[in-house]
């Protein structure tokens, strides 16, 4: 193996909140110093899966440690985010789930009823999604050393016929899919802090996306090009690194991206996009233009993703960057940010 | 899947250090919570790695999170364990490792310097055991909510022919063998805590066992019946749990346990018992008597097992029981603690 010591490039004196909330201050931090010290492939560590061949069989393994807060939310808690995290990093990268681990570091002092609701949560997601739990590994430490409860969960799977996820197959012309509407989970949290006097019918839209992934694998197979989840830093910035990793332009329709009234709201009270909000029950594609009805249709029939849509297209220009078009006829840039409106979502 | 809901028998009110110390409460914890609610087979958990068929292979999987404390200490930090630990566990089941992937939980605040280091003392310890790292994800948590770092790596490996580890295949007269000296991990955290007045020449044992691993497979293969690697709550625990799984009874004579100077005068100052004390560089393995002496033989003529030794055997009784004979002719039964004598070693 060989490890690309050389291409180190990270001059920041301390970890900040913002190197952990999945824009451009984490991608420097992987990029710039855990990627190339840590990974025999570098280009690794931003995917949402890698691949490892075991025995001439291709194994997908994806792994994540969920820190949000609180660790209970309308619509969710941490443990089912561990699990449906895992299980769609997987389906995004085109594999099928087949067994998870995960480990608990928890706070000395921590209520058994906490920790139980929580194992219980991940079992019922697990069970939800069709994928066994198999093993895993406890930690204590000092009351105060952690902040109640910390889940890491790695899954492997096996990967589906006939998708090949990749952004060097993204191609001018391609449509971009998205499963639902966004904002939810972020806002949700947001709220869930009561840092805020808004008061919003929201849930978390944490779910597992295997049914939708594998009705747009049957609906477009060869056709999907690359899927990603829009979790930290949202919509906006798994796009823009979809223009950077592919080199070309990506057009978005603002007004066909679907965004439920609450989160419209909060974002506009709180001066906030919704194309930077995180979702966690959602997924973007993109789909070769001749299959995009085709895959929107399958993807409109599983139930949870009636409102999936067309929102934009790759374009040749202006390479690495995101557009969006307003409903006004203008057009913005949309970047990612440098830390994330919130942290601790995941 | 079946989720075994009806067993869970836990009845502590909150969590405490001794949940997480590998010993008799860590045993309570996960076989009577966490297993039964979460494991599609509630055994699994206390093995080292579960075994998954994909596609035909079977493929090893293992995870463990790393809260060690401090993070760096002679002989070893945190990112070597995280590295070494997963593919020792992958190794004492029989598994080659093949790929890790690794999380980072991370206080903010913490200096790039130490982080720097971590990262490259795990990619340092992958190249020198021969398993690649493919993937991982960071998260941070605002400054004191968490310690420093925490780090979690979890192991995908191909399982090696004709080693099948399996208490089940533990009979009466096998014997035990021990990779080489006991406790020097353990006593090297205790003592670089500072907490102690005590000096000794002591580095941790942390390194990956695999070379060894794979010298008693090519020596002994289907004579190989068990391995584990006596981590937390040291040698005592690993052989009262395995007395427990296959009920027998297991002897050793505490003459021929290797244990340092260094160690034997730190634990007689503090009433410690070796064979409670932690290690993360040694393994023990029961093998068919038959072949007991070139598993030994191959043992030995690995670098750095030079002292390994056979320690004991598998009886029929006292079924379930660890027993010690002392160098006076004595019999004791060593139990495995409720705790550890020392939380955070891992």
């Amino acid at each position: 193996m060989a490890v690309a010591v050389s291409k180190v490039r990270f001059s920041d004196p301390q970890i900040e909140m913002a190197h952990g909330a999945g824009g451009k201050a984490s991608r420097r931090l992987v990029e710039g110093l855990i990627a190339p010290l840590l990974l025999s492939s570098p280009g690794d560590l931003l995917g949402d899966a890698a691949h490892v061949q075991i025995d001439g069989v291709r194994v997908a393994i994806t792994t994540d440690s969920f820190v949000v807060k609180p660790l209970r939310f309308p619509g969710g808690s941490i443990g089912e985010l561990a699990v449906n995290g895992t299980v769609n990093d997987l389906a995004v990268s085109g594999a099928k789930p087949e067994a998870i681990v995960a480990t608990f570091v928890i706070e000395a002092g921590l209520p058994i009823e906490v920790l139980d609701a929580e194992v219980r949560a991940m079992a019922e997601a697990a069970r939800r999604a069709g994928v066994r739990i198999v093993g895993g590994d406890t930690k204590v430490v000092e009351h105060g050393k952690a902040d109640q409860i910390y889940i890491s969960t790695t899954g492997i799977g096996r990967s589906m016929p006939n998708v090949h996820v990749d952004p060097r197959a993204v191609k001018s012309g391609d449509k971009i899919l998205i499963s639902g509407p966004i904002g939810d989970h972020g806002i949700t949290i947001l709220l869930a802090r009561g840092e805020l006097d808004i008061e919003a019918d929201l849930r978390s839209d944490t779910r597992s996306v295997l049914p939708m992934v594998e009705a747009l694998a049957h609906a477009a197979g060869s056709g999907i090009h690359w899927m990603r989840d829009p979790t930290r830093g949202g919509v906006a910035t798994s796009l823009n690194e979809l223009a950077h990793d592919c080199r070309l332009g990506i057009t978005i329709d603002e007004s066909s991206v679907p965004v439920g009234d609450a989160v419209r709201g909060a974002c506009e009270l709180l001066g906030l996009d919704p194309l930077h909000i995180a979702n966690e029950g959602q997924f973007l594609a993109v789909i070769a233009a001749e299959q995009a009805d085709a895959a929107l249709k399958a993807l409109q029939s599983v139930p949870g993703a009636e409102d999936a849509a067309i929102i934009g297209e790759i374009r040749e220009q202006p390479a690495g960057a995101l557009l969006a078009s307003t409903k006004y006829g203008a057009t913005r840039i949309v970047d990612m940010l440098v830390g994330d409106p919130l942290p601790r979502i995941c």
